[in-house]
């Protein structure tokens, strides 16, 4: 590093030798990397899909047997509405998809909600937006790693007792491998993902091509199905309520408009390329899985997954191909989490340093990566996890709200940017911080695409809210205002603080024209007496104060002060009450009254050095108490002196 | 507060405005009494029996019972050896009370175990008494709180249930009554006192004339009793092992050896005929007790105490006398606990102002009682009640051990202290801390009383751990020499440090010759300014120092500093690692090398005000955690300056 300076000031660069300790952090998360480390790498399509649709492809695990979840309310009967209502659900994806394309290619630098929300909205619907956004991270960390242990104990029932274990161990696993940093690149990533793809694809292949030639037949035991208190009727309502559920598939849709500065050159072509592949797999899938459970007759149960049911079904038994799926369906839901790792700590980072977080979630940990915030991440949904006991179907209604609450911002951002686009001038250009605005021929198109997009997800959404609030959604209506209005608060703090920290309109240098100091003493000994030389040091006005709380003990002090104190005034504060820091504060308050502006008050403590720790819980900890109590008064200074002896 | 002063010193004697402020505490324990409202009460004999005889007397109501539970193991036909048990443990008490009439009469300032251990056998023994007794009282509490609520709960069995909650709540009630601070004296206790010896004087006295008139029947339902795999053969082991339970009788009759100074004059008269009362009422009681549960074929349960099916038997209903008794025992009990609420503080303030224990719990509180020591035994007794379960059986084999070690180690001292009487010249007199030694005509027979004692409960101590080893009492086994060894290892610590501390040989005062201060920076702004400006008031040598995380940062300080920086140094630490404590730890070890003797390094530290606690969270705690890493080097100070803005 190569820092410039000029006449008046000594600009030392300095390397102390301070390399990180060896201790237990390292060997959990690996050797600390230097901030120069930072890798720069770029991706082709084949990994970028690897790498961004894990969450999306995921949901296809889960997304049909939450639509007959619901439809089962009526009945078993019902269970054939889910093809049609997984239809409607593939349309608004291809709606979705198209919108997002719009924004993959407008925002070439990255083009997440927040973003979008926050260069074209203001700052509100960006806080919306990040509150949103963050909330759903958190529960696709919840839903994903509970439907991937799903999974795992529907192969193997003995451990569905320990569900909620397994998902914890897990989520801290993952929170683990991104505290070393996961490169999101390469071969990890492609492997399992190509896998769940390649393997759903040939169970979703056999089973239609058992169908059609008739040999497909249907799920042999099927797990326990209670049709008791089912109401028979199909109403308008329940429909909505199995379409909202069902509306999960899209979640993850928008992971690739976050991440286009990962692809290589053109990266926004490649990025675009990249979300039509992804939507189509995804949508095929989706709509194969609710085909062939309905064809298998399968049967919604906490205790075995749809995907399981149509495994053993199509393949006749549990053997390797059974399982392949199954262990290719966990693996990627628990990559889905990752995902939701990679994302929420950069957004976290984001808002914070545009100040609506704490300023520590832009801190950058020992490997390289927002660690405070892949560790909040960790604990807020391994809460979740224990709260809802891993189970799926009563969190999906906490889940859809916050990301069609991003899709519906975002797209109006567009909306209203190809607004903005089109009455710009024709050689006129606006630099914004995320990319480069100018008139768009096609700009009225454009801002229709997006305008539609952003009007059908708005509807999802309060159909969404409307139809679950009662099961959990009122929740997250409650709490993402909430959140909002943490971050207007902090960002209130923020804005206060560097107005009055500023140095504009700062002419005349402060200075300090007195220090008054006072020296807190309990008894007079070599520690006392080496604080009293540090004292005398700092300034020629200074007053020893002790605090008597017994008499005779007292009159000791006062007597070898007069031998010791080298004449220093002396003055005792009888406390009756024996309280120690209450006639201090009096005292204290009485000085600082009488304060002229430049004077400073300078607090002196002498305080044990201890060798070992527990030896502090022998003696008073005055000096920490009195930083609480007096830390923020203006023009005092409080000062710890070590018993150097 | 009149304080002596010479030439050379000041005293100001200050009494500023600082009474307590008025929350939540005052309401719950009173309004704060100064140090000069001590109570100076004496009490005569009658009130002295009630105040010290509650423990003792209170053991009448479970030790009979306990007796009988170990009988119970050999099946219902040996529940006759109760009697016969409880006549040798009278005959120990006896013993006992007559050693205890020597100390009363040898510390007429207050001769408790410990008092007597530290004075006669040396450091070693009293660390081990006050272990024993400490822990003593933590069971008296358990105890004595337990069997309280099983008497409770045998009246109302639909309470059982809940007996441990009804226990640990009436700890925290007798704690806050003890942090109210209870005067030992008046009607508040001999009220309660004189009830239980009149009701149980009454049941005992109906009951044994109904039995000499042959109408006193047998327990109508006794509560269940399982003899199923009882042994049916009646072992020497199975006598010792009841007769150890029994010997709970003689908790507490130490009493009165540690409150001497509360009696009138002539106290020590005074106090020796209060505890031959009161070893005269407790061992009829517990003889009639005894007798009567046998008479009545009582059977020993948890569900309902022998008090209570002795009652109901001789009453022949439970009515009103029924209900006396019941609640005149259950209200000794807890009374019981309150005289160890009285007794522990006393002893850990102690044991803590002899150095064994940390100081803070010589302190007193704003209602003048060692609140510590009240807050530290209600703690640990609710933890071993809730352990425990609220069972007096489970908890008994923990409780007398402690008691009969510093019974032993009590009388011990005492016998070597009428060796050492012996041994004096006539008119020699050696004053030690709590008594006065000269020579006694009668030293060889009291020696040997005392000696008589101490072997006794040595016996009785050993088959106590013996027999109730593996009951529980191999936890107290462990427990006090482990307490023995937390004393040494805290009194070790206060010796070292008062050796380091002393102004013995204290000639050339301390002086500092040089003050090197380090500011640190994070940014250029009037925070930083106004703590520049407190720096350089404090030395002509002063260095400001910048760790660089981000390096664009970095240049803006710098550059910020060439403009407001008053030509001060500025060094900037590389920090690659993005660390910040570990550079800057780095860098000030480098400095501390190269210190000088006389030289002092004082870091500051600009710290931020916040109006809110919670906006704390939104910085980094620099100052704090800089505090923990350096606060115990040698030659350095730290110091916080507030953004004075």
């Amino acid at each position: 590093m190569r820092l410039e300076s000029n006449f008046g000031t000594t600009v030392i660069e300095q390397d102390v030798e301070h390399a990180p300790r060896n201790d237990w952090r390292q060997w959990l998360i690996g050797r600390p990397l230097q901030t120069a480390d930072a890798p720069h790498q770029t991706i082709g399509k084949a990994v970028g899909l690897a790498v961004f649709a894990s969450d999306a492809l995921s949901s296809t695990a889960y997304a049909s047997q939450e639509i007959m979840m619901i439809l089962a309310i009526a009945g078993s009967g019902a269970l054939g509405y889910v093809f049609p209502i997984s239809i409607a659900i593939v349309v608004l994806m291809a709606i979705v998809s198209i919108s997002y394309q719009q924004t993959i290619h407008a925002y070439p630098g990255g083009g997440g909600a927040y973003i979008v929300a926050r260069d074209n909205l203001g700052e509100l619907p960006a806080q919306a937006a990040g509150a949103a956004l963050l909330t759903d991270y958190i529960l696709t960390v919840a839903v994903s790693i509970s439907s991937g242990v799903a999974q795992i104990s529907s192969a193997f029932p003995n451990l569905y007792a320990f569900r909620v274990e397994i998902a914890v161990g897990m989520v801290f696993l993952v929170m683990l491998i991104n505290l070393r940093g996961v490169k999101e690149s390469g071969i990890t990533f492609a492997i399992p993902t190509y896998f769940f793809v390649i393997s759903m694809v040939l169970t979703v292949g056999v089973g239609f091509f058992r169908y059609l030639t008739g040999s497909l037949g249907t799920v042999v035991n099927p797990p326990a199905f209670s049709v008791e208190g089912a109401i028979g009727i199909v109403t308008p309502f329940l429909l909505l309520h199995a379409f909202a559920s069902g509306t999960a598939a899209l979640t993850g849709i928008e992971a690739i408009s976050n991440g286009i500065t990962a692809f290589k050159e053109p990266r926004s072509k490649n990025a675009g390329i990249t979300l039509v592949w992804m939507s189509s797999i995804l949508g095929t899938l989706f709509l194969g899985v609710s085909f062939l459970a309905g064809a298998i007759k399968s049967v919604p149960s906490e205790a075995e997954t749809v995907i399981s049911q149509m495994a053993r079904t199509v393949y006749g038994s549990e053997g390797l191909l059974y399982l392949a799926i199954i262990g290719g369906t966990s693996v990627i839901l628990i990559m889905a989490a990752n995902t939701a790792f990679a994302d929420f700590p950069r957004l976290s980072a984001l808002t914070a340093a545009d100040g609506f977080l704490p300023r520590q979630f832009t801190f950058r940990g020992s490997r390289l990566v927002y660690s405070r915030g892949i560790v909040a991440l960790a604990v807020i949904a391994s809460l979740l996890i224990v709260a809802f006991q891993a189970s799926v179907t009563r969190l999906i209604p906490l889940y859809a709200i916050g990301v069609f609450l991003s899709f519906t911002l975002s797209q109006a951002g567009m909306a209203k940017r190809w607004w903005k686009s089109g009455h710009l001038a024709a050689d006129e250009k606006v630099v914004e911080r995320g990319s480069t605005l100018t008139l768009d021929r096609h700009w009225k198109l454009k801002m229709i695409i997006n305008g539609l997009g952003s009007v059908c997800t708005l509807v999802v959404m309060f159909v969404f809210a409307a139809t679950k609030f009662k099961d959990g959604a009122w929740i997250i209506i409650i709490l993402i205002p909430a959140v909002v209005a943490i971050f207007s608060s902090i960002h209130h703090h923020y804005k206060v603080l560097a107005a009055r920290l500023t140095l504009e309109n700062y002419n005349t240098p402060m200075r300090v024209s007195h220090n008054r100091v006072v020296l807190l003493i309990a008894g007079v000994h070599r520690g006392t007496l080496s604080a009293l030389a540090y004292a005398r040091s700092l300034s020629a006005d200074v007053t020893a104060v002790h605090v008597s709380i017994d008499p005779l003990e007292s009159q000791k002090v006062v007597d070898k002060w007069n031998a010791y104190g080298e004449g220093t005034r002396l003055v005792v504060l009888d406390s009756p009450y024996r309280l120690f820091i209450e006639p201090l504060m009096a005292f204290i308050e009485v000085l600082l009254k009488n304060r002229q502006p430049t004077e400073v008050l300078t607090i002196v403590v002498p305080q044990f050095v201890t060798t070992h720790w527990w030896e502090n819980l022998l003696h008073n900890q005055t000096a920490l108490m009195l930083r609480f109590a007096l830390l923020f008064k203006q023009g005092l200074v409080i000062l710890e002196v070590p018993y150097n002896v």
